[in-house]
Formats: C-alpha cells, sequence, structure tokens
C-alpha cells in the first residue's frame, strides 16, 4: 500500500510567500482602488540588461539552424559560462576554482534544497533565526527535522542561531555539536553581513567540529563595504569545509530567467567508516547528472553576457539604482524614528516594529492603512518576530512614495 | 560529524551516457579521422521550429522592456501554457483537467526523479527491465532499495518486470505487492507500446492494490498507431491512481531548452492513518514550491508556441521526419536479418544483437569496425541484455549511412 511522505505533515501550513500572495489578494478584492506598492517579495523590477539582450537573440538565432543548435548541454553547464565564473566571480578575488568543481543550476532555490540528498538524514542541521524559509523547509520534507513546537514556534532537533539587535546580527557558534551549517550573506532577511574575521570563525569551528557550511552568497553583487567577503572561499581553510551557492536571480535581474550555479571544491572530503574520506563534490555530481538535465542553453548564453565589459558596466548601474533605494527607504525610515538595519550591503531592509504590535499585525496595519507590503519578520523564524524586511526591488517613484506614507503618522 | 548519504554507495559507478561518452571520447582520441555516427543518447537534432524561434524572440524583447518584464513567475507556470496544455493535450481526447492539476517544469527528467520526495522511504517500487536509468537511480539514492546484487545484477528489494521479445514486450501484473509502479509507453528502450486495455489491466491493478502508477509518456508525440494511448488518462479510473510525465524534448526538439510538465490529478488520494485519504496533488504544490522557483519565462513563452496551428505544423513534420529515419533503420535491419522491435510509435529501434555477443560486446564492434554509437541494451537493466538500442534523431544522411554501414558484414 502506497505511503506518503510523512515529514510534510510537518511542514507548517503555508509557505511565507503563498500567505503573503493570498491576503494582499483578499485585499485588492475588497479594495480594488487602492494602489498597493509591493515591497514584500525581493524580486526585481529592472528589465534584463541590453548585452544580456543582444546574448539571448543571438542564442535564439543559434537554435533555429540546424548547424548551430543545441541539444542537451553538458550536465553541469558550458564550459563558456564555467570559464567566466572562475575568471571573474572567484579568479579576480585570488581564488583558485577547477571547471570541475562549478556546478551550474536553475538557481540557488533548488541547490541550497536539493544539496540535502547527498547527506544523510542523521545529521543535524544549523540555521540562523530569522532565515530564509527553504533551508529548513526542505529539511522537514526530508526528515532532518523533528515535530515543530507550537510553544516555542521552533522545530526540535534543528539548532536557531539568533541573528538579532542584540548580538549586532552576528549568530554565535552552536554549543552542541552540529553539522550542517547554513549561512547567508549578505543576509537574507536581514540585509546584515559577517566580516571576513566573523566567517574565519565559521570555518574553524566547521574544521573542528567536522561540520559542513552550506554559504549561500546570492547578494554578494550587492556588497559595498570592503571588509565584506563576497565569498566564502576568500577565508582560508574554506575550500575544506564550505559549499557555496551563487545566483544571477538578484546580480543581473535573472529571477525571471532560472540560473545560477554552486561550488563544490574537490578539497571537501568527509570521513566515511574505517577512517577513509571521501569527496562530496563527486556525490553532488552524481545527484545533479541523475535528477537534473542542465540549463537552457538561451539562459547560460544570458549569464555568459552578464561577464562581458557591457554587460558588467549595465548590471551595476541596476544594483546602484536598488542600492539608492535602499538609502531612501533606510534614511527616510530613520528619520521617521524606526530603528533599522540592513540596507548598506544588502537590497533588504530590516526594521524594528513599533513597540506593541507583531510582525504580523504591522504587515496588516501597513497594508490597510497604508496599502504597502512588505514580509513580516516572524515569517523567517521566531527571532525575527518584531521586526519587518522592505526590499528595494521597487521603483524609485514607489520606493519614494512608500517612504512618504511610512513617514506620515499611523 | 557530517556523514554522507551511503545510499549514494550503492549506485553503479558510472551513469550509462556517460560511461559511453567516455568511450566514445577515448576511441575518437586514437581514430580522429574516422567519421562517427551518434545514433546513442537520443538526443533530437532538427533545430528549433520557426512559430518557437519568433515566439522566443518576442519573449526576449518583454525581457527588454521595464513595462513587460517578468520576475519570478507563478511556481506550477503560467496560465497562458497551462491553458494550452489542458486545451491541446488533454481536453482534445476528451480528458478534462483542472488547472491545477498541471505542473509545468524543467523537463521530465527532473519530475521523474524528484516526484519520489512525496513518498515514504519504505514503499516498494516496480520497474520496468529493461528501464530509463533515472528511475531507478534516483531511488537508489533516497534509500528505497537494497543493495544491487553481482549475480542477478538487480537491486534488492525492487521489483524488476521484464518487457522483452517472449511477453512481447508487455509486461506482467506483479505478483508480489508494490506500491509505486514506472510505466513509460512509448518505452524507452524498447520503442514499444501498451493498448489501451493492457493500460486498464495496470489501472485496475493499481486500484486493487493501492499502488500509485507513475506514467512517463514523454513520447506519445511518435504514435502513429490508433489504438495506442497518448495518456493513460484515457483510461477510466487513472486520475484516481496516475502521476503523468511530459516533455516537450522529443515533442518540440526542447532537449536545450530544458520544458516538460507533470500532471498530479486531485482524485489521487492516498490513505494515511486512521482511515482517512489525502490528495497528494498538495504534496507535489508544495514540494514545487519549496524546492524548484518555475520555469524561465522565456522558455514557456517558446513552449506556448508549440501549440500555435503553425507550431503544431512544424514540429509535426520533423516528428515525421524523425519517424522516417525510423523506418528506414528498421526496414533496413530487416532486410539485412536482424530481429527489430520500436520504431513505429516511438524514435527508438530495439534490435537484437547477433547471437554470441553481449550488448556492450556489439557496442564495442559497432564502434570499432563500423564507427556507429548506439546503446547497449544491459545499460538499462539486466533483461536489456541481447538487445541494443538505435535511435532515429539523427540527420537523413547519417541514418542512410549508418543503416548501409550496418548492412554490410561485420
Amino acid at each position: 500500500m502506497i505511503k506518503v511522505n510523512n515529514n510534510f505533515s510537518k511542514l507548517q501550513k503555508n509557505y511565507l510567500f503563498a500567505e503573503i500572495s493570498q491576503k494582499v489578494a483578499d485585499f485588492t478584492k475588497i479594495n480594488p482602488d487602492k494602489k498597493i506598492i509591493k515591497l514584500g517579495i525581493g524580486d526585481v523590477t529592472k528589465p534584463l540588461v541590453p548585452a544580456v539582450i543582444e546574448a539571448m537573440h543571438k542564442a535564439v538565432e543559434e537554435m533555429a539552424d540546424e548547424k548551430t543548435f543545441k541539444g542537451y548541454g553538458p550536465d553541469y553547464g558550458y564550459d563558456f559560462l564555467i570559464n567566466k565564473i572562475i575568471e571573474c566571480d572567484y579568479k579576480s578575488r585570488g581564488i583558485d576554482l577547477k571547471k570541475d568543481e562549478i556546478f551550474v543550476s536553475d538557481g540557488a532555490k533548488s541547490d541550497t534544497a536539493n544539496i540535502t540528498d547527498i547527506f544523510s538524514i542523521d545529521n543535524k542541521i544549523a540555521i540562523t533565526d530569522p532565515v530564509y524559509p527553504v533551508y529548513l523547509d526542505s529539511n522537514i520534507m526530508s526528515g532532518r527535522t523533528g515535530e515543530y513546537n507550537e510553544f516555542t514556534k521552533k522545530y526540535e532537533n534543528v539548532t536557531y542561531m539568533k541573528v538579532i539587535e542584540e548580538n549586532s546580527f552576528v549568530p554565535e557558534l552552536p554549543k552542541e555539536g552540529v553539522d550542517i551549517i547554513y549561512l547567508c550573506f549578505p543576509n537574507n532577511p536581514t540585509g546584515t553581513t559577517l566580516t571576513k574575521d566573523d566567517l574565519k570563525k565559521w570555518v574553524d569551528y566547521a574544521k573542528q567540529n567536522n561540520a559542513v557550511i552550506l554559504y549561500d552568497s546570492a547578494y554578494e553583487a550587492y556588497i559595498t563595504e570592503e571588509n565584506v567577503p563576497h565569498s566564502i572561499y576568500e577565508v582560508e581553510g574554506a575550500r575544506e569545509v564550505a559549499i557555496e551557492f551563487r545566483s544571477f536571480s538578484k546580480t543581473a535581474g535573472f529571477t525571471g530567467m532560472r540560473c545560477g550555479y554552486t561550488v563544490v571544491p574537490k578539497d571537501l572530503k568527509i570521513a566515511i567508516g574505517s577512517g577513509e574520506k571521501i569527496g562530496i563534490n563527486e556525490f553532488w555530481a552524481r545527484r545533479q547528472s541523475t535528477k537534473f538535465n542542465g540549463v537552457s542553453y538561451v539562459t547560460q548564453k544570458a549569464a555568459e553576457a552578464v561577464y562581458s565589459l557591457e554587460g558588467q558596466k549595465q548590471i551595476k548601474e541596476n544594483i546602484n539604482y536598488y542600492m539608492e533605494n535602499a538609502r531612501i527607504i533606510k534614511q527616510g525610515l530613520e528619520k521617521a524614528g524606526y530603528t533599522v538595519y540592513g540596507g548598506i550591503n544588502a537590497p533588504y531592509i530590516w526594521l524594528k516594529v513599533p513597540k506593541g504590535l507583531s510582525s504580523w499585525e504591522f504587515f496588516d496595519k501597513l497594508l490597510e492603512e497604508k496599502n504597502i507590503v512588505g514580509t513580516p519578520g516572524s515569517g523567517f523564524g521566531p527571532s525575527g518576530e518584531g521586526y519587518f524586511r522592505l526590499t528595494a526591488f521597487g521603483s524609485r517613484e514607489n520606493t519614494i512614495e512608500a517612504v512618504k506614507r511610512l513617514t506620515q503618522e499611523m
């Protein structure tokens, strides 16, 4: 008799962003005349840059001609893209990676969710709190957590590492043994960062405890400060303990295009029985060649164009545009008396909700009174309660209008 | 201490097609002057049709303009595509499906591999033998099989259902209880089909045994005979027991584009404790919204164009071209005395290897003496031993040349 995966029953009912969409849809139905400004989901709004558009048109033409048509591509991505990644994203920062350490994929969301396929169910995970929900939910589904505790609002058998005002948003090293550590910096949702020294402590901890760090640097392109590492491999020893996830989604506006990549260094070896060590690069290679079939050729040509001189200039203009929005939101809110974090090395503004309100109450109030959609901090974990996330991905006009509405007496 | 997923160690060393690629690369290195004809991997060679190319250029232009740019799309696909799927692939055959029963994805390979996320590890799987390797390998990885038995060349705790000459390539219903049944018809690798009556027996069996059928109909566009079902939902009661996978890869030459879809009917309900039944449509919906982020907008517009009048006409021309290749291979080989199956409702020709040779020996002989690459039947399972797969996806010229070489004395 067929049996379902009972771990699914442990999941909280709604995926955060689905719940927000529903609330907005309900509100719009009753108030069709209100002009809602959406600063909730971290989705870009600027169109693809001209260099990318040009590359895509060319690639489409190649697909139209028998002589240049591309069928199945290499499982892990075309060399033309992998070489650019190695050269521009890593070598330029003094990091040497080999071609077979890079795996091009349809995005960091899939990869951060699928990566745990290669690890035993018995591993204990550690996540920051608040956290990007995918890390937790994918582990709930695969059975790596206990049940949800209504009282603590946490799952049993998961280590939650607070990322809050009181510790300057720098998580403390876990006291109990953990095996898989998720770190996302610049952080989603708080918009805060770690210095290289902070990150070094994590790499050392992972080495000492035989743990693996899953490092999501999807927002690295938004870093403006000098002492903030773009890649975990800037830290010595990291290639022995860390897998890094990157995405073109925020870097180049590819949220609707689906392309990212994952770095699994060959130096990352795990002890198996009898003291032998095994490289997990080959585990991921096997997982991907079995359960994934590569990324669209047209999309990979688009990603390659991101690295051209023109492409780099153009995407930086867009990033600067978003970061100017971040500045406007941050300074506007500070002027109005809010306590605000993030927004300097990330497109996220993490604000403290006015006293007496929960994150969801603030969400409702903002939607109803200001017609602004943000994301309640508690949706990212119990320590997100009392915080609220706004994104800098709106248009300048909407951003200014939102700040105007937000700074008016509520 | 981090632990790897030990199930990976149960996998046979090489993914079939990787092994073939390696052999071909080695041969080419030593014999750079030989003109190799590849009829191995089932990859298309005709370029994308004009209707698709036009739609892609338009979609790229939309991505260039702020007013029409698309960021994150709906997790399960855009309505414009889902509506076409429902209308053209199902309604036209008398099958009614609702919008939320269709899940657009990056291909049938990913979906057939990922679908088991929603089922318990404790289920017993049944696969045909020979079989498309992904069904088996994805279950080995997730721990749903025992160890590999060198002697039987089978995995423990898996039901292998022979699809061989002796049973006219119609698998027998399993005698032991099985929970998850993989069926792929028109079949890869044998190219053979089931009639509607054959398929009815499976639907009835699944109902009686509370099993789920995972039905891969990636090759339905190649069906030329009347009594061969294109969808399992043509069989009464199938929506209560079957999930169907479709792909644009072979239908429209999308192997390098990555688009397919999966149908999970709401009527497919599974008993959980206390006699309650639960719809697994919502399990897959949750799986996809958590671990997948939709398909590129440009690719979905391309897929939509497949359903236009022009698109339908153009893809049928390509399919006819490939099926004419199939006819040439089939008739040529028969004339030369080979026993040949498939090639009538599928782009695959499944031939019996001359007596005294194993499938891999025939592979080597063909590569070395005829410079033709095919796929050894034993790579698809122990009952594939003694068979060999050729595909009809080559150019006409190469196909004719291959048949000429094959029919010369070996």
